[in-house]
């Protein structure tokens, strides 16, 4: 064991030597040390550079997974888990290197219990996979982020998406974790049964902490029966601030959508390129709604009676699946549709999230900003929860364009927090909202989760350097 | 300040007396000593023993919390946070004496925020209280266990009640706290935006922590907008089988009940007697439909279709306010209604939850081992999340009655538990379920609570000998 006032900073050679040597021996070909595998383990998504493990495990069960802590245990290594790599904030590096443990072999479906509407799945399984198999039984899983990301990713980033705002995010829809915890022990952290009042809320703790409490190896989430009745909707608007009124009435009425999603005029052209749509290029609603035939129809009826109230309108109807799907896949491809505008940058995605009274005025002024900095950046959001993204290209090999857009996220942030909202929404803290920690939460707040890391992980070894300083 | 290594028993009168001078000197008027304010801050609900603090501080506000808590931390004193009295598990006893702090009057609502549907509270608000204050808006808060409990005290045993099936739960419905903390500082858990991956979620570990972290000082809530039709209905069944069958159809069927309790035939005979209702003396279910008109009736009728399939029915409608004021109040009465089928005995009041697959087995073998063990104890549930209660009457006075009536309470959590449930779905742990934390949860989990409480109250000030044992 490290002594309990080790420093949090990289662990010396010797140790992750020493550490490698007996993960080989324990877990052998599960074990590699290949650089190119080591960097498609760290992040890829965004502006924060590649920081890659020295190794990386791929996991097989629960046990593999406190094999690889309890090694890294003793020799004070760091670990951390990986899922998908579709995370946006750094999640995935290694700032002090140490052993990634990927987890995507561990793709299985345990259980699906029909009569209780829950499933038991291993922390790989990814959300398509998981609806695929769910389908023929009439269940769906409703939280999606976009990408085809995997449950235990999603968990640890208390993800959500465009389903939030009527199915909650992975916080309302996680029953239980089978967490393996910085001594190597094997947490379970609640029953299967749908609320309880026993004791501290472990799960939600976990739900969230991206790796930096423990390593998910089992996930018992809350399953949905497919709705009778779908249909979608795009509805164009003159303006944001009519699409976000829109919203808020929308909400305030007990409207139950399914989704609501905001694309800027922006984004509309982009998608209307990309996904060959030929939606007006205006501010523009996308909308889901679930339920019976009677029940869909009307709520339909009484969202357009609200859109126009506010000079939006005509929505237009996709109740085709077909169509439907071709409508979600131009949101969800909204990444890829913002790459030809400026051949060469990357995008970055932003993520913010206000109180929704606040939502026309922080987007209204994040477009403002966008066209005084001369940048290039769509808006998508999931409204109905005050969540938005910017889609920002930069040239990440440019340092004058880098911090052009790292100043231009820092004031989007401030303009968050200023207005009551919270520097991320669904993407998580990573290393990439650290900085806004202490402005978000104040030192007291900061300070009892820097108590509970310590507290869960005395060692700094589980995804060191995000989210706490400890 | 205590040492590090103090030991968790109860301070000495000199510490206490000490406490008490510094408090009088800083509160004045709002300690009182007096023994009949002391017993009454203490339990008076359940079969366990009141054990009244030294001392009662009524606090106006969350600077008086933070003197209550800095005075009692330099003193090692405990301190236990009190609402309304009416929780169900001794969690307001002061088994190692200390300071009780009473809530009550802080009792106001700070802001009303219509458009984000949120509203800002002190924690001594009730919550019938509250919705008469929302009423005007077309807002409500559902959360309903059934007594006028104050909101902190909800908050603070993770309470839920008849409306959860379709609202959720407290920790569904809590966006942020202000909580002071066992070092008297002020911890803000969240923004009021409606979703957050900005770090640990301090908000649900703060929900359901019984004062054992900290006393929460300010609440904000999630609202609703009040439904435009809200339908009630009772329909009886055959057997308790087909009730529960019925229920797990509905659920599963996606049908939005906001309401779905059952009770057994003995409940329904006491609900009659007391209420002066005329229902059929067998198993039923109450129900509520919220939503549009159309809606609602949809609803109703798809209800009505899936209890004729497992020989329930016909349903009898209430559509007025009046009518469906005076069901719902036979249902919250039904603590009331037990008590002259045993007069002179008390009425304690059991909280199990199961996976609802098991729930009619659950219920089942809970009545047979009511009748084999010749108890009285009628049976309510919201069972659309699994959750029962049994009201069972006891003469606490007769050793050889209460031993008996322990003996049940615990065949009943571990028959729960063997089901894949908990011990408490919504009263909480109190003291009276500490003893089954460690079979429901595990050795791990429990040490990981244990943890966790040593890192946000290293002394063991806050609430001592709840929950988990430190």
């Amino acid at each position: 064991m490290l002594p309990a006032d080790a420093k949090p900073e990289a662990p010396s050679r010797n140790r992750v030597i020493s550490a490698t040597e007996e993960l080989k021996s324990a877990l052998d070909h599960k074990v590699v040390t290949n650089p190119t595998v080591r960097a498609q383990h760290a992040n890829v998504t965004t502006y924060l550079p590649n920081e890659p493990a020295d190794l990386v495990v791929f996991a097989e069960s629960t046990q593999d997974v406190q094999t690889v802590v309890r090694i890294c245990a003793r020799h004070g290594v760091p670990v951390i888990p990986w899922g998908a790599g579709t995370s946006l904030e750094g999640h995935v590096n290694a700032p002090r290197g140490g052993v990634c443990v990927d987890l995507s072999r561990m793709n299985r479906i345990l259980a699906v219990n029909t009569a209780d509407l829950d499933c038991v799945i291993e922390p790989g399984v990814t959300r398509k996979r998981l609806n695929e198999d769910l389908r023929d039984q009439g269940l769906f899983f409703p939280i999606d982020p976009g990408a085809d990301a995997s449950l235990g990713g999603m968990v640890s980033t208390r993800a959500s998406g465009t389903n939030a705002v009527r199915y909650g995010t992975m916080k309302d829809n996680v029953l239980s974790l089978k967490v393996v915890t910085a001594d190597g022990e094997v947490v379970t952290t609640a029953t299967r049964a749908r609320k309880s009042s026993a004791g501290y809320d472990l799960t939600r703790l976990f739900v969230g902490a991206e790796g930096t409490l423990g390593i998910i190896t089992e996930i018992t989430l809350k399953l949905y029966g497919i709705p009778e009745a779908i249909s979608a909707a795009v509805c164009p608007f003159p303006s944001v601030e009519a699409a976000c009124d829109t919203v808020i009435a929308t909400i305030q009425n007990g409207i139950p959508v399914a989704r609501i999603e905001l694309l800027d005029e922006v984004q509309v052209k982009a998608s209307n390129a990309y996904a060959k749509l030929d939606l007006q290029e205006t501010p523009t609603l996308f909308l889901e709604f679930h339920g019976t035939e009677a029940g869909v129809a009307e709520q339909a009826e009484r969202f357009g009676a609200l859109a126009a109230e506010f000079g939006g309108g005509p929505a237009a109807f996709a109740r085709h699946p077909e169509d439907r799907s071709r409508l979600w896949q131009a949101r969800h491809d909204a990444y890829w549709s913002v790459l030809p505008l400026r051949p060469g940058a990357k995008a970055v995605a932003t993520d913010v999230c206000v109180p929704i009274s606040r939502l026309a005025d922080c987007v209204m002024e994040t477009k403002r900003d966008i066209e005084d900095m001369g940048l290039i950046a769509p808006i998508v959001g999931h409204v109905g929860d005050g969540n938005f993204h910017t889609t920002l290209m930069v040239d990440v090999e440019d340092p004058d364009d880098l911090a052009k857009a790292k100043h231009y996220m820092s004031r989007l942030v401030e303009r968050a927090l200023a207005m009551g909202g919270t520097s991320t929404g669904e993407h998580g803290v990573g290393q990439g909202k650290m900085k806004y920690m202490e402005a978000e939460h104040g030192a007291p707040a900061l300070a009892a989760m820097a108590a509970i890391k310590r507290a869960l992980d005395p060692h700094n070894i589980m995804n060191p350097g995000k989210i706490v300083v400890v």
